[in-house]
C-alpha cells in the first residue's frame, strides 16, 4: 500500500473499535491488510440475566449524542473514546412526555423537560412538564397521583439508596428519584406558592427538600444549600430538621465529605453550593456569527473552591452504600444541560467529562462487584450541534480539540440561548440485565430494568443465580 | 391504582420495549403492577459469530437519531417503532473525515459530506470532502490513491453485488461503493472538468457512471439517467456502452424492472429518473417563525409516476442477487438528506419510511436466509431538530403526527436551508456478526464487518459454521 504517510489516513482508523476491544486482541496488521477481530464472543460473554445486587444509574442531563460527540472530539479526539463509549450494551431511548390538552386526553409533548423525563424512569409513568414523579392533572397547581419511585422500591426492600447531583439536589432530576410533587419549582418550604396542598402545614408531604430527607435516602450529595436553609412550616430550617429529626450527618465541602465513615447509623446530607455546583470549565458562550470562524479556543478550568467533583461524590457514595444486601444509586451530571441552555460549550462538554469520570469510578467498583448493573443515559436531547467551520449558526463557538483541529458548534433553537430537543438519547449499560437497554426503549421501560427483571433463561451464561 | 383514566398515562407506556419483544411475551399486568420480561436470553440467542453468506447494507443518507425520531413520531406515534428500531444490535458510529490542511497533515473534518463518509465504510479509509473511495491529496483536482471497496472485494470472491439508491446512482454514496475518483461531481463523462486525469481519453478509469458499469455490479438501480445519456470520450453514451460493451440489460420504470428475470447471464442497469428519484411525500418546507405555531399539517403523497419504490427496488435486487455463493447489496434512501438540506420535513421523513420499508423486505428475506447480515445506518448527521411548539427556530414546520398531536421541527444551522452536522449516527444490525456494531464504532470499522470477520468462538451459539 503506497498511501502517502499522513498522520491519520495511512492506516485504518479504527479508533472506535480498537478502543472497544478492551478484552480482545487489537487489530493486527498483516502485510497490506489489517483485520479486526469479531466481537460476537466478547458480547456474548457480557450477557448476564441475573438480577443485579447493586444498581448505579448515571445521568447526563441534556446529554445526547451530539454533545457527547462534541465532548469526545474536544477531550479525546475524534478517534478517541470515553468510558461511556465502551459499555457493551447500547440502545436509544425515547424521552417524550405528556401535556395538558384542550380535551380530557393528555397529548404527547415531543419535547419535555427534566421533570417528566426523570419521572419516567423513576416511576414507569409518563407525566407533564414540571411534574415530579406525580401524574398529570388539569392545572399546574392541582396535584395528580403520587407515583412510587424505583429508589423508594429499593429502600423498601431494605437496600441502601443514594442520590447525587451537581445541580441543586432539589432540582427536577434528583427530585424525581425520591419526591412526588405537582411543580418542580417547589424545591424548598418557602417555594410552595403553586404547591399549596403539598405544604406540611396543609397535611402534605412538603417541599422537595423535605421529601428527600423524609424518604430516608442514605446518601444525598449535591448543591442546593439555600433550599435547605429555608424555614419549614414548623419553624426550623430543613437543614436543622434533617439533622435533628431525621438524624442526617451534614457535610459542606470535599474535606468533610472525605471524613464521613459510614451510613450504618446516620445517613449523610452533603450540600456543597448555595445553588448549583460549579462546572469543570469556566463558561465559553457561543456568539453570533462570524464568531465561530474566529480563533479556536481551549477551555479553562473553573475555580471550584472546596466543592468535590462528581467523581469524588460518586466514589464516596459507593463507599458508604456498599453492603451485603445491595444498593441503588442515582448520579446526575446536571450542568451539561444548564450550560447548553446558556450556549456555553465549555461548561457543557466539561461536565460530560465529569459524567465519564463518575462512570469510571462505578466501573472500578464493578470490577470487584460484577453483580452491579451500571446504566448511563440522559433525560432528554438538547440544542448543541456540531456544524461546519463557517460560523453560520445563530450562536456559534469554535474550540481547538484534542486533535489540534478546530470544531465549531452552534445553538440555534431559539434566538438567544437554546432549548431541549426531542431526539432519542443514548442508553448504555454493563452488568447483570444490561442487555435490556439494547434496541429502542422508552424511559418508562428503563424503570423495569432499574427495578430488576425476573431473569430469563440463558444457555452458557450466568442466569438467575 | 386509582390513576385517572387517560389514554396514555394510566398504564405503563412501554411502547418501545413492547415493540421489541417480538419473540417474548408482552408485558403482563398483575394487579397494580406491570412487569416486563428480561431480554437477556433473547439477545443472547441472536448472537451468531459465523461469517455471513449475504450482506445487505441499508443507508439512510443524513438519517440521524433526530430525523428518525421525527419520522417515528409522525408515522408511528411517539410510542411506535420502525422495523429499524427493532434490530437487536445497536451502536453509535462516528462520521468525521479529513480535510486538506495548511501543513502536510490532514486535519480532522468534524462535519463531512457523503463522499468521505461513504468511502469510510466502503474502503476502511478516511478521506476528504468530495473524494470518492480515494485518498486525499494536495488539491481537489489531483488524484489520491484509489482504495478498493468492500463491494469489489465481494465481487472478486465471485459473489454477486448490487447497488441501489433513490439518488442519482452516480451520487456520492452509491458511487463510493464501486468507484474511485477525486471529485464527487465527476458523475458523467461530460462532468470531468476537475477530474481530467480520470478521463478515459487520458487513460483513467472514467467518470463515476462509467466506473459503476465497468466494475460489473450485477444490479444497479436508481436515478441518474441524464448522466448515462452523456457521451463517453469514445463517442457512444454511457447507456449504450453499458448495454453494448458491458452487456447490461436496461430498464427504466417499475414495470420493466418487474420483468427482469435473472442476472445470471446479463447484469441489470435500471435508471428511473433523469436526476434524483421522487421522495414519497411532496415537499413541506419549513418557514421562518411564527410558522411552527401555525396549524399542524399532514404530509401528502408525491406523484412518483412510473418510478419503483425503494422497497420494490430492494426486493427485485435481492431476488436477482440471491444465489448459493452469496451476495453484497448496498441500498440507499438518499432523499432524507437532500430534503433536509431543503428544510423539507415531509420529504425527509417520508424517505425514512422508505428506508424502513426496504429494511422490511430485507428482513423477510433473512427469515429464510438467516446467514444474511443486515446493517442499517447513515453516512452523517443532519440539521433537523425536534423543538418546542413555539416556532423559535430559524425555519420551522409543524406536523400533525400519528398521535394526533403537533410536532414542531426546526432547521437552523444556516440562515436558509441547512447543513450536515457532526453527531454520531445510529448503526443497527441483525444476523451473523451483527454484534460487531455495538458500542461506539467508526465508519472505517464497519468496513471490516461488511467484509466479514474471522469468527470468534462462542459457547452455546452458532460459531464459525
Amino acid at each position: 500500500m503506497k498511501f502517502p504517510s499522513t498522520r491519520r489516513s495511512a492506516v485504518i482508523s479504527g479508533g472506535g473499535l480498537t478502543a472497544l476491544l478492551a478484552s480482545a486482541a487489537v487489530a493486527v496488521a498483516t502485510g497490506s491488510f489489517t483485520t479486526a477481530p469479531d466481537r460476537s464472543a466478547e458480547l456474548a460473554a457480557q450477557i448476564d440475566s441475573s438480577k443485579p445486587r447493586n444498581v448505579i444509574l448515571l445521568i447526563g442531563d441534556g446529554t445526547d449524542e451530539s454533545i457527547i460527540t462534541a465532548a469526545r472530539n474536544y477531550e479525546k479526539g475524534a478517534d478517541g473514546a470515553f468510558a461511556l463509549d465502551k459499555l457493551p450494551f447500547v440502545g436509544d431511548m425515547t424521552t417524550h412526555g405528556l401535556k395538558v390538552g384542550p380535551g380530557p386526553d393528555y397529548p404527547i409533548a415531543y419535547v419535555s423537560d427534566s421533570a417528566p423525563t426523570a419521572s419516567a424512569w423513576s416511576t414507569g409513568h409518563k407525566t407533564v412538564d414540571g411534574r415530579v414523579s406525580q401524574g398529570p392533572s388539569v392545572a399546574d397547581d392541582v396535584p395528580g397521583e403520587d407515583f412510587r419511585t424505583v429508589l423508594m422500591e429499593w429502600r423498601d426492600k431494605g437496600r441502601r439508596t443514594g442520590n447525587v447531583s451537581t445541580a441543586e439536589i432539589t432540582d427536577a432530576t434528583p427530585a424525581a428519584a425520591a419526591a412526588s410533587i405537582n411543580a418542580r419549582g417547589c424545591q424548598g418550604p418557602q417555594n410552595m406558592a403553586v404547591c399549596v396542598q403539598a405544604r406540611k402545614a396543609n397535611g402534605g408531604k412538603g417541599s422537595i427538600a423535605e421529601q428527600l430527607v423524609d424518604n430516608e435516602i442514605d446518601v444525598i450529595l449535591g448543591g442546593g444549600l439555600n433550599r435547605y436553609n429555608q424555614a419549614t412550616d414548623a419553624g426550623p430550617s430543613v437543614l436543622d430538621y434533617a439533622r435533628d429529626a431525621k438524624g442526617y450527618e451534614l457535610v459542606s465541602d470535599a474535606d468533610s465529605l472525605d471524613d464521613v465513615q459510614s451510613v450504618a447509623r446516620r445517613p449523610v446530607l452533603g450540600l456543597f453550593a448555595p445553588g448549583n455546583m460549579t462546572p469543570r470549565y469556566a463558561p465559553l458562550i457561543a456568539t453570533p456569527p462570524p464568531g465561530a470562524g474566529g480563533p479556536a479556543a481551549r477551555c479553562t478550568p473553573a475555580d471550584r473552591g472546596t466543592q468535590p467533583t462528581l467523581a469524588a461524590m460518586t466514589e464516596k457514595a459507593i463507599d458508604l452504600l456498599e453492603n451485603r444486601k445491595g444498593f441503588f444509586l442515582q448520579v446526575e451530571s446536571a450542568m451539561v444541560d444548564k450550560q447548553e441552555h446558556a450556549a456555553d460549550i465549555c461548561g457543557s462538554i466539561g461536565d460530560v467529562s465529569e459524567l465519564d469520570d463518575a462512570l469510571k469510578v462505578a466501573l472500578r467498583f464493578q470490577r470487584y462487584n460484577p453483580d452491579t448493573l451500571i446504566v448511563v443515559t440522559s433525560d432528554h436531547a438538547h440544542s448543541t450541534q456540531i456544524v461546519p467551520n463557517n460560523g453560520a449558526g445563530r450562536q456559534t463557538a469554535t474550540l481547538l480539540t484534542a486533535d489540534g483541529d478546530p470544531m465549531s458548534v452552534a445553538y440555534s433553537t431559539q434566538a438567544v440561548g437554546s432549548s431541549h430537543t426531542g431526539s432519542t438519547v443514548r442508553v448504555a449499560a454493563v452488568g447483570p440485565q444490561a442487555a435490556n437497554v439494547t434496541g429502542l426503549i422508552d424511559q418508562t421501560d428503563l424503570y423495569w430494568t432499574l427495578l430488576g427483571h425476573k431473569p430469563s433463561k440463558l444457555h452458557g451464561h450466568r442466569s438467575g443465580h
